[in-house]
């Protein structure tokens, strides 16, 4: 396509994003473009849809297919269950009605139909007395009517998928799946069914490749894979080897249409593309944002838009625990702030209060919602208490000021005097009749973490649409080092999928990268963490957060070897961490700080369960919407016991 | 079997749960037992296991093993993966080493088997490169070694079950699952393997029925179904009616073995039983009971224990809305002690603290928490504000008094006083930079819901293994009308599946049914319900619930309505409720109170995602353990639109 085409479809964009073109003017823009198109031009539809709300999906199909068109291009291709919008969740169980409904709104679309044919993901009915109540399809729309439906085979369940839940699998026939566009033959693939082949993988998940079965049996001119497919970690290399493998295995041009925007904790990253019968990729759509993109699946170049970094360099560093985030850092980035824009708007939020601390956590969370939000929708709020420095205050109010948000100080002292009074009283009454009251306790931490809470929640009851956030970070979350009703409450918890180590990183990034450079303080970046919540008596200064835990670099390595390589205690004995290589560590240490891991994160199952939404940004996450494990797991042996100890066990 | 053999192996129950028997008295009981029992003697070993934790299960295992090796029956059956524990959660995935470990454990039992057969429920790992990663197996143990291992292939993936999330189905191969026990042929079902018969469900999950294969093919003398199925209103006469029609069906006698005890959320009621050739009921064992449970699949009558109401009688209740509940309470309250001891003790609580309003729901919280935990072992609160009536306090102190258990009051006036004059100046500084205050506000309710729950967590961080408990009731859920933080909060929620109408019901029950009668005053049980959070303008008293909300008798019908039959809101418009049999309801009434129900339940998804764990005792619920919508599908139509109306919005 020449490069053209692309300049004027970003005015079709705009139009599609904020109906800002009249009637004359869309006829001069497709007097400019059409004289462009090639023979074969096909609209990738690359959407962001709100889930479960037709209404907006529907309406926003009209849209896209009146351009498509005005244009007369052979075809335009939705997403996955695009008018539906994906993830469900269980509103297709409980709200059947809705399932009906998408079917009439679909029907209806198909009356705006003309030769240019619409590919669009939707759920589908199951009218069998046997199976699961629903299917997974895609219709094709022609001519004012549903022409053909494809029915997926391959249903993930797994992570934060749950096909198997909703969905009858079909199985896989290959002359179904077929439709002419401008007399070509093109398979329709759906998400999931184009990732299962047995060369490519080393183990596989489903008996059946659906894309081998319609190439053998059909022999399509191209394939249309349409998905919903979340942006994670180390994911893009995989995508991207895999869709380029398949097309020149099979020697058929892959057209790959992917949702993009967040619901939920769940963000899709679009970068829609197509790839050449031998393998070469030959059109790429821009990520996190919506495109009206125009391909030709029988063109040897195309427009290619850049991926964020992030979402190209991180395969390798699968293999290995590094502190080297860099090459993730824009991904994280974009896919934190278009999370945290479409989960406010697509509820109806428009401002956030955040507590400001002076630490790292609350510092990086208020540059991301002041850059999803804008800053003039962002209030910072200093909480100060008698163990607060005068550093901590002093870096919360700069930060403020650098990045232009609204900014108070409030004091807890206050509330925390009354609530100790209060305790107090009511303690010495209940030890009466209890007598097991601790020597020493956590009720002064967690009594200033909550004044904090309920202070931002004031604030949202307060002012209208209004969201309180939590600032917790993956690390404290593994190691239940938060506040329950505290610091982990919030409305929405921006950075509980990234560790602390990557926090530094990403910081570092941030003050490089945003158009205003360095609006985090350096003292920020260089204090070691802690959470200014008590007094360590040994050094007689407030206790830092690797007092309490261990070192960060050495935590964030555990998590990474229990997410990424599934290991148990003894396995990571056996090899080095990265942490040792700078660092003596005896053995015995070594092992007391696994223990404490594994100990404190078992104490930690319930405050996961009560976690606040939040991006999933990492390869693997302990967010509710792809993790969750029985609280009362807490007797798993992390250890991986020898025969001899089970022996010894059960001899007695 | 002789009504006396119950009678001793009671005393076999007692010492495997307390081990009380010394060598001796074993041997004295094994001697009275062994003349009592049949050739075909056979133990269905209804066992509460700990989820994950290995050890404590094996080690259960091996005391039940050595049991039934000691009395010689011909076998003992443990239910569906008794030895990992149902529910699994994601632990299978995250740390594989435990399936390892699982496989070591079963092999060591093994060694202790002589030739009673052992059949035992176990997770396995899946060694093919295809497929998921585990098998959901039940093995044969014999002489030492595993005989024979059966694999499950019905894998339900609905409601709190996941198993296609982790397992592999496997095809049903009629002649692996038969076992000889006492040279009969016993054919091994696994739990959903028994649920698809074509002829007695009108819908069937799956397109084969193993229980017929495995008939057809083999012929077996009876069948063994190892299951873990939980506890719900509405589910044992299904249960009842569909294995008495399968052992009719296939004139062959079922021996169904089901797990007890609950764990996190979901609740497993034992009541493992045998149905003759002929349909017949023939044995029971206890419900939320462990028992060791001997019985003989060829004898015509053995002991029938009785189930609590409601385990039994609430399948008509299923055809329509009423309030009389009265057939599902016992069962409710059985439920109810049995969840909250399992989560006590399996995570290692022994306390609980509750505020006690002198409302109905904290009035049964404390009821019910004295009675599963022992009531020197629960605190009720009393945490009065100015809006508190005296009614209301007095109430409170009666109920305490009345049950025994500790009582404190601890007024919020000094932290209700400091918050609000923090928030009096911070609210005047953040208006200078937001405008858009709101004129009324919920503030001042939220700020004595959260001063109350920061005294309960307060005692919950001051003393030794001390929960604090939310009373946030089901009705109250679904509208959202519960404070984040506050009343909502707590480490465990024992109502919130219990809808405001049947607590009603269930408090008269309580005051009826236990052993000290009408511990709970009247006078809690008349009053209208409210949270005594502010004063309504219109009354000048404090406000109540239903005028807030609405109804409870409508609200809990809308319920029921959306829980059990789906319905939009156009549904529920053209069907009479049973509010409107005794008041006069204008149809635009009706209509404004259902547009609120489905506006406020949207509103509160975000707060069923960060609900305490609680016990899933109703038919359906809105519990995360089986049940989650997203956030942002808040813009679901609820009211079923025509198709009129979808033109019309396309079109314009």
């Amino acid at each position: 396509m020449n490069a053209e085409i692309y300049k004027l479809s970003e005015l079709i964009d705009r139009d599609l994003a904020e109906d800002n073109l009249s009637e004359q003017e869309k006829d001069e823009l497709e007097k400019k473009i059409k004289p462009l198109l090639s023979e074969n031009s096909i609209v990738l539809a690359q959407t962001n849809p709100i889930c479960g709300n037709l209404k907006y999906n529907a309406q926003k199909a009209k849209k896209w297919i009146d351009w498509a068109n005005r244009l007369g291009v052979k075809a335009i291709i939705f997403p996955e269950a695009f008018l539906m919008g994906i993830p469900f969740g269980d509103y297709l169980i409980k709200f059947p009605h809705i399932v009906e409904d998408c079917r009439e709104w679909l029907e209806i679309l198909a009356e705006y139909t003309t030769n240019t044919k619409v590919i669009m993901g939707f759920v589908e009915k199951n009218n069998s007395k046997i199976g699961k109540p629903y299917y997974n399809s895609v219709a094709i729309l022609e001519h004012g009517h549903i022409e053909n439906i494809v029915r997926k085979t391959l249903l993930p369940t797994y992570s934060e998928l749950n096909d198997d839940r909703y969905f009858e699998s079909v199985p896989i026939d290959g002359k179904n799946r077929i439709t002419l566009i401008n007399n070509k033959k093109a398979g329709v693939i759906i998400c999931e069914d184009g990732w299962n082949d047995s060369e490519f993988f080393s183990r596989n998940l489903y008996k059946n490749d659906p894309v081998e079965t319609v190439v053998n049996e059909q022999h399509p001119d191209f394939l249309i894979n349409c998905s919903a497919s979340i942006t994670r970690a180390k994911k893009e290399q995989l995508k991207h080897n895999m869709l380029s493998f398949a097309s020149k295995k099979h020697e058929t041009p892959i057209l790959y249409v992917n949702q993009v925007g967040s619901s939920d904790c769940v963000s899709y990253e679009g970068a829609s593309r197509v790839y050449g019968k031998d393998g070469n990729l030959i059109y790429r759509a821009k990520a996190f944002e919506e495109q009206f993109f125009i391909v030709d699946p029988f063109e040897r170049k195309g427009k290619i838009y850049s991926l964020p970094d992030g979402l190209e360099k991180t395969l390798n560093s699968q293999k290995a625990f590094s502190l080297d985030y860099e090459p993730d850092l824009e991904r994280t980035y974009k896919t934190i702030i278009q999370s945290i824009r479409d989960y406010f708007s697509k509820i109806g939020f428009k401002h956030a209060c955040l507590g400001l601390s002076g630490g790292l956590d609350s510092t990086v969370c208020a540059v991301l919602l002041a850059d999803a939000l804008g800053k003039e929708n962002v209030f910072g709020v200093s909480m100060p208490s008698k163990i607060t420095s005068s550093e901590s205050k002093n870096d919360a109010k700069i930060l403020a000021e650098n990045l232009g948000i609204n900014y108070i100080e409030v004091p807890i002292k206050e509330i925390f005097d009354a609530t100790r009074e209060t305790f107090d009283g009511m303690f010495s009454q209940i030890e009466n009749r209890w007598d097991f009251r601790y020597k020493q306790s956590y009720t002064n931490d967690n009594i200033q973490a909550r004044a904090r809470a309920n202070i931002l929640w004031g604030i949202s009851n307060e002012f209208d649409k209004c969201l309180a956030i939590a600032t917790s970070d993956k690390s404290e979350a593994y190691m239940g080092y938060a506040t329950i009703n505290g610091d982990m409450s919030g409305g929405f918890a921006p950075i509980s999928d990234v560790t602390k180590t990557k926090l530094f990183a990403l910081a570092k990034w941030l003050n490089k990268n945003r158009d205003v450079k360095n609006v985090i303080p350096q003292s920020i970046i260089e204090k070691r963490p802690g959470a200014e919540l008590a007094i360590n008596p040994k050094t007689g200064k407030p206790l830092l957060a690797e007092e309490a835990l261990m070192p960060y670099e050495f935590l964030d390595e555990v998590i990474w070897r229990v997410e990424n390589l599934h290991q148990a205690i003894n396995d990571m004995l056996e090899v080095q961490f990265l942490y040792e290589k700078d660092n003596v560590l005896s053995k015995e240490q070594k092992q007391e700080w696994l223990e404490k891991f594994f100990r404190r994160m078992s104490c930690a199952l319930y405050k996961w369960s009560i976690m606040p939404p939040a991006p999933i940004v990492d390869a693997h996450s302990i967010n509710k919407a792809e993790y969750s494990q029985p609280i009362i797991s807490s007797g798993i042996d992390y250890r991986k016991t020898s025969t001899k100890y089970k022996k010894q066990v059960l001899n007695g």
